[in-house]
């Protein structure tokens, strides 16, 4: 029998991904206790978040700053463009720090069964900043599912004109993977693709 | 390469029991793509326990009234009192609507390896509002652990001198347990608590 306000913050939360509504109420119970140390400054932060959050107007990136951290970056190679489903992909590779350039976020992925069209991505800003010139590689770093590939077929066709390497991510077996735990799809991927030792 | 704000909230949501740094990304960004449906929200829910936030001064609980919900709901038995370990406890045993009494949260449990000894717990408090009179029953619903039960059995003789029934929860096979994965203290109290069909 908690008060409507714990009930409403446990509801906010188990609305996170990767919590339900057990870890939301000890979540709770965990900033209760601890109204200094952990509740007081996790309302800073969100505060602090949204107050200048935004939608970086050149990668797609979100972000406090716009444009982003990544595009104002002058160490960044703006020679090389990486294009990506979405944003949580720009942070997964940004974290690994393995790719010197900027970032294009599609937001989303073509789809004939949730009605995505190429006019619901931002494919056409993505030619835009190619057309636009100073771009020798563009690496399109799509998941590797159906819709995923697909996307990145039609949007290889779409640079097609431009006078830029388009490339993909290599396919094959993940770092630490075990033979036996493959699936058929990724073993064919990593024997069509073997290489010399 | 997140701004520092996004960096903050990853940091103090990362801190919450069962989120690590990379569930706490995925929920930043949840949160950042849903700016009004889900940031928003959070941080009122958030500000709105943070502001009335405390501790009832009879039971213990932390609510945002004091006293909490449970000691001011005028349809509790008054004569009847669960003692747990922590609010946690109260809020799980709370949950299954089961008991129609108060509680008392002792705040932890005794324990000679952490140090925590009768004094750092509310248990004159309880025995304040035991001699203070009206109430017939205590449950002591400690963990079933060795430090919960030792926690128990030093709080039942604290109550020794007073007139009220003081009990303690059944042990025994837990509802849909398979009696293979059981551990052998269960099954010992499953066998030793045994009753007619």
């Amino acid at each position: 029998m908690a008060s409507p306000e714990i009930d409403a913050l446990t509801q906010a939360l188990a609305r996170l991904p990767g919590l339900g509504p057990r870890s939301a109420r000890r979540a709770v119970l965990h900033l209760l206790k601890r109204r200094e140390t952990a509740l007081a400054p996790l309302v800073l932060a969100l505060q602090a978040v949204e107050a200048r959050l935004s939608t970086c107007e050149i990668c797609g990136n979100v972000d406090t700053s716009n444009p982003c951290a990544v595009c104002t970056d002058p160490r960044r190679d703006t020679s090389a463009l990486c294009v990506v489903e979405e944003v949580a992909d720009l942070w997964a590779l940004d974290r690994s720090r393995l790719f010197p350039g900027r970032y294009h976020v599609l937001g989303g992925r073509l789809s004939a069964l949730d009605g995505v069209r190429p006019e619901n991505l931002s494919i056409d800003a993505l030619i835009g900043r190619v057309a636009a010139g100073g771009i020798d590689e563009v690496v399109l770093a799509m998941n590797a599912t159906l819709e995923g590939q697909t996307t990145m077929h039609y949007v290889a066709d779409r640079l097609g004109d431009f006078p830029v390497r388009v490339m993909q991510l290599a396919h094959g077996m993940p770092v630490g993977g075990e033979l036996d735990y493959l699936d058929e799809g990724t073993l064919a991927q990593a024997l069509r693709a073997r290489r010399p030792v």
